[in-house]
């Protein structure tokens, strides 16, 4: 398997049809998306309820930003050959069937087939501030571990990228993250 | 204009015909390019006298940080329908015609118009040891203004992320900015 890990979003439905949104590491192992969420995971739970699953390629950071500071709603498409939706900011979304599950008590291997792929808006290179809000999400996800000097200290590091190189998108994901942090303090 | 930077490479070419690759921030203003090469700079010579460039969207990090590290021949291809050159490990590559230059001594604006453009290859999503590479050419081509106990622990905060989801290419290249910062030492 590449080691690689490309940090994407995950679109699920559940079995009544309510949609979730989970930025997610993801694997690509030859033709196959491998997805390793850790248990609790309502990705998992729809997975496996529905047989489905959309990986959405995404540079709007906002999501993942989002997502670590209570912003879970993000609009959302019918899928188009699967039951499931896609995210309206994806670049391209790919439409995945599960293939092989191997359950585990904390961290499930599910890996899916590609099924339709829908390219939207063609993507237009690596972006520091990008960057950067995806490592405050992690940072702000890990909130409750890790210390607030080492926090403050990264996310000063973090800030140069975003003064030189956010556009809009980047800045309001940066605010939320800030004011998470602010809040912890 | 929108601030956002993309972190691309542009490839030029002399009046003689010798390829000239860089990695440069742009940005897009509407449907143009907008390079801000500061001076000297073979790029914006090359554009001058040519009147064109190709703009490669790229995620093999070893182009970046093989060019601040002394590993500046990258394999191209011949543009399509300008004179010109386009890297090979492109995921897309934008054909670009001169359009406007504002010259200024020590940085002149470049603005070019979209002539023809080439997908290669999907793009896979974000990832953060590509992102860790790019920081750390950036830290890379400043080690001379730079002190090395900065470096030595941005070095180290970008490690955690290529130790977590580098692929070969981003492990590659970040060997070769560690040995660029272990030679200044």
């Amino acid at each position: 398997m590449n080691d690689q890990i490309f940090e994407t979003v995950v679109t699920t439905v559940a079995a009544d049809g309510t949609p979730h949104v989970a930025p997610m590491g993801v694997r690509y192992q030859d033709e196959r998306i491998v997805l390793m969420p850790f248990k609790p995971s309502v990705t998992h739970d729809n997975v496996v309820a529905t047989n489905h699953a959309v990986l959405n390629i995404v540079t709007d950071t906002r999501v993942f930003a989002g997502c670590v500071t209570g912003r879970k709603q993000w609009p959302t498409l019918p899928a188009e050959r699967v039951p499931g939706v896609s995210l309206a900011c994806a670049l391209e979304h790919i439409e995945l069937r599960l293939a092989e599950r191997n359950d585990d008590a904390q961290r499930p291997v599910l890996k899916l087939d590609r099924v339709h792929a829908v390219r939207h808006a063609p993507f237009a290179g690596l972006n520091r501030a990008q960057a950067a809000v995806i490592e405050g999400a992690v940072l702000v996800s890990r909130l409750h571990m890790l210390p607030m000097e080492k926090i403050a200290s990264e996310m000063a590091y973090l800030q140069i990228a975003i003064d030189k190189t956010a556009g809009p998108g980047e800045r309001e994901a940066w605010g939320w993250l800030r004011e998470a942090v602010a809040a912890k303090r």
